[in-house]
């Protein structure tokens, strides 16, 4: 009996956006692991047991997930979006280099998924479509003033900006402050796309200059992208589309 | 006869990796254009026509789709990986701006897909698990100068990097330069992730401190990542894992 673990990304909530291989990980296991709604997400059968667990418990998560796996089970550890990207991955491999020994040549796999900032582009147009940055805005793993100089370099370098957990009830005050940087040290017009709950029936897209953004247009839920300064906007009957060219100066 | 434009991602090359969305687009479709390599990963069949082009045409080819889908064909513009990145959707975008009135009204998807940088992370272990930037290398769109600044502002900023087009016959000092720059800025044994062909049965990984990695591990099938200044290496049988933690300092 030989276990493994597989920490899948689910895509972010259509089920015509979970990979294949990510389903075939799902039928083999025999156990799986992860945040409630997204235990939720997948579905129930003889021979496959869930394992929901609350939010910010990632590490006794991951450790369950591996004493299974090292006890011969199939288990299936999901994220959201991409399980490297603000995710379990690099939760399950803090496990294992805290972990016993032999946790360390576990069959562990991650099986990508689609991140929600590439769903969110998508559903906006192409507002990535040059060198840019992905910034957790959530300071409960890292002090605030680092995630203030990696705004300030990122409109410094003139890369588009995609934002992960831009504000919960917890700490409003955070997405407050980045806008306020954003406003200062981009000065300008430049496009801020607000993506809800995309790819799901609750899908909402609001695109509105830097200088109209407010706090209160992002919740857990959101994703937010603020376009390079040549990211460009073309109107058109319903929703614009907002695209960052190819090119720069050239 | 309603025409559209699907710019779909085809993920970075396992046919478990792309996802149903894009299957149903592609069995939909009348018409695929795209790059050589991508179209041959299209299952030819009764009523759908392939339009394979050469490198450095996608204006025109997002052109040719525009058009086609304006006189009501199905159009499904390939990409490798995502296409919201260094990919299709930014062409077909700049095309729809610069052409017609009338092609800003059309019926335009993007599919979002695997990026190479995604599942290289995954297939390395987790070093994207914290903020990072994507920079495309390549200076055929931007000046060297812009290229040298963000890898600088990314070092500054402690940001994992992941590099698309790290090197081509064309252009092979690029690389060589950037390699210099982030030994200069970095100037440390931070892990360096050479992903080649990423998912294909040709898939190697290799991982090298800084001060050893050579322009010669790259090609134009390679990812390249770096690693923050606090990315770690779990060190087993095999190939060893690179993650980067989700804490910094608290």
């Amino acid at each position: 009996m030989s276990g493994w673990v597989k920490i899948a990304g689910l895509g972010p909530g259509a089920s015509d956006l979970v990979t294949p291989q990510v389903d075939a990980a799902l039928a083999e296991a025999t156990d799986v692991v992860g945040y409630i709604p997204y235990v939720a997400r997948v579905a129930e059968r003889p021979g496959l047991t869930l394992h929901p667990s609350d939010n910010r418990v990632e590490i006794d998560r991951s450790r369950h997930a591996l004493e299974m796996a090292a006890e011969g089970k199939r288990v299936v550890v999901v994220s959201s979006g991409d399980p490297g990207v603000f995710a379990m991955a690099a939760a399950v491999y803090e496990a294992v280099e805290a972990g016993p020994e032999a946790w360390r040549n576990l069959d562990i796999q991650v099986l990508p998924g689609i991140t929600a900032m590439l769903a969110a582009a998508a559903a906006a147009g192409a507002p990535l479509g040059h060198d840019f940055c992905a910034i957790n805005l959530s300071d409960n793993l890292k002090p605030w003033s680092l995630i203030e100089k990696r705004l300030r370099l990122a409109v410094e370098g003139d890369f588009a900006m995609a934002f992960y957990n831009p504000r919960s009830k917890s700490r409003p005050e955070g997405f407050v402050k980045t806008l306020q940087i954003l406003n200062e040290a981009a000065g300008d017009q430049r496009p801020v796309i607000f993506a809800r709950a995309v790819s799901t029936p609750e899908q909402a897209i609001r695109v509105v200059p830097l200088d109209q953004a407010t706090p209160d247009m992002a919740d857990m839920r959101t994703m937010v992208i603020v376009g390079a300064s040549n990211t460009r906007i073309i109107e058109r009957d319903g929703a614009p589309i907002v695209y960052t060219p190819r090119s720069v100066g050239v």
